[in-house]
């Protein structure tokens, strides 16, 4: 016997998820018929809306509701600083610190020629178009990943941007707070002697 | 600033389900933002369906959406063996196996006094009630979860059967297939030489 058909839709519907076998997708599809029944519709609602009314904002590129977003929208924010991030999920990030209180450019990906994507699949060339049309710009701060192909990204970036004048900047590398040096890696340490700061 | 308000709501579904935090729901909620839409859809239709359709089996108690269900509407099954299992999930897992053909009987849980789940919070006398109105049932084989609630549960339940005259079988305890002498606790050790057979 195969499992019913609703539950193995559900399943499978679970399954196409990043992260979720099918063990867990069954794990899951089983807690959902213990759910009340109007839990379970909110969820099937909060999909079907998240996708129908999310769009991107013309300006940044972050998710939003409404088109400009709430930040770009923002005219007490700081007009003069832009802070590039990957992914809206990093803009959000950013934001929790409560201490950026300028713009944001989300490049949606980082360049990557494994996976064969280059400056042209991210949002690089809109950031330089808006840097021309908008002259009050005075800092970029690149905050993609710092990993490889964070890097990679924001050394193209900065070579893009530095001719025009704009002063280019990196978030700090060096120990995560609350870490253990004995358990950092070789080049976080190395970054975090080359980073260091007199006291 | 918070996600925008769609957003919000989809992170919320996502951490009300077992296993999951707000960081993997926000990574999921993002993850369906760049699903095909007709795939999201059909996601949310699979979860209202899931718990709309399904119901319980008035025979054995499993999940279904036919009552009675597949398995104990099927005349070529063995009428004479009924096979004891915690959850619905249980019993798909007996089922992949493809060597059983009796019933079954799903408990929707085990005896737990720490928890304060009793013999009447779970499919218990609905099993005795089975077996005394149908006359045929020889066997009864317990295949509760090997942990301490469910060896509470299969003692009980073979308690109550054994007067009748029903055979009463629980599943062999013993070292898992594939598995390594050198890893396995004690107690299964011992329940393996307990249950040594010869060869």
């Amino acid at each position: 016997m195969q499992y019913p058909k609703p539950i193995a839709k559900l399943i499978e519907g679970f399954s196409r998820l990043p992260g979720i076998g099918p063990k867990t997708a069954s794990r899951l599809a089983f807690y959902v018929l213990d759910m009340k029944e109007d839990d379970v519709l909110d969820f099937a609602k909060a999909l079907v809306h998240a996708k129908r009314d999310l769009t991107y904002c013309s300006v940044c590129h972050s998710i939003t509701d409404s088109d400009p977003c709430q930040i770009c929208d923002d005219a007490h924010r700081d007009q003069t600083t832009i802070c590039v991030v990957q992914e809206s999920r990093d803009l959000i990030a950013m934001e929790k610190m409560r201490e950026y209180t300028g713009l944001y450019h989300v490049l949606h990906g980082s360049i990557s020629p494994m996976d064969g994507i280059g400056p042209e699949d991210i949002k690089v060339a809109e950031l330089i178009k808006r840097l021309q049309e908008n002259g009050q710009v005075e800092e970029v701060i690149i905050a993609t990943n710092p990993t490889i192909e964070g890097e990679a990204t924001a050394m193209y970036i900065s070579r893009l941007i530095k001719p025009t004048g704009i002063k280019v900047t990196r978030l700090a590398h060096g120990l995560p707070v609350g870490g253990d040096l004995e358990y950092a890696d070789e080049v976080t340490l190395s970054k975090a002697i080359e980073g260091r700061r007199e006291l």
